[in-house]
């Protein structure tokens, strides 16, 4: 199993924008890509422009086809003109 | 319901001496905590010094009378003096 954080810092006023494009990579990851057991958006209750995926994948394999598919690279596109500074993403393992 | 992910940057060669601690808090933590749904220790898997604790809580009291507790306190205390920077907590309420 592998768990991602993909954590985004994302401009004033462009936020909304991201929502509903982080919204629509969500419902096609969880429909289309095999080996997705969690692909879910989130928003820090404190610093709104902090907008974060966590997702959960059956291995490194089904991770990578998803960040190879189209509708990942299209829609992920926009997530660059619409962040303040780079995101950060952890892959991780589960310990306990 | 409101999902934390706490980052830890750890100092090289106390890693071992931070998971011993913090397996034992995801431990008392799943058993003692009243509201909580999810409580799990990961390892970033290219640079293990990072460690997160991912939790999931049915709502803010129960974060905050964990964060109260005493297995908290006692545990986490030992955190401080292990990390080589200060870590990052977020909040989060899911979008989607």
């Amino acid at each position: 199993m592998i768990h991602v954080v993909a954590k985004n810092y994302i401009k004033e006023g462009k936020t909304e924008e991201f929502i509903t494009v982080a919204k629509q990579l969500v419902k096609e990851t969880n429909e289309k890509d095999s080996g997705c057991i969690r692909y879910e958006l989130f928003q820090d209750l404190s610093n709104p422009q902090v907008l974060t995926i966590m997702e959960e994948w059956e291995n490194k394999e089904a991770l990578d086809k998803h960040m190879a598919a189209k509708h990942f690279k299209e829609l992920t596109a926009a997530f660059a003109e619409l962040a303040e500074k780079p995101g950060e993403i952890n892959l991780y393992s589960k310990l306990a």
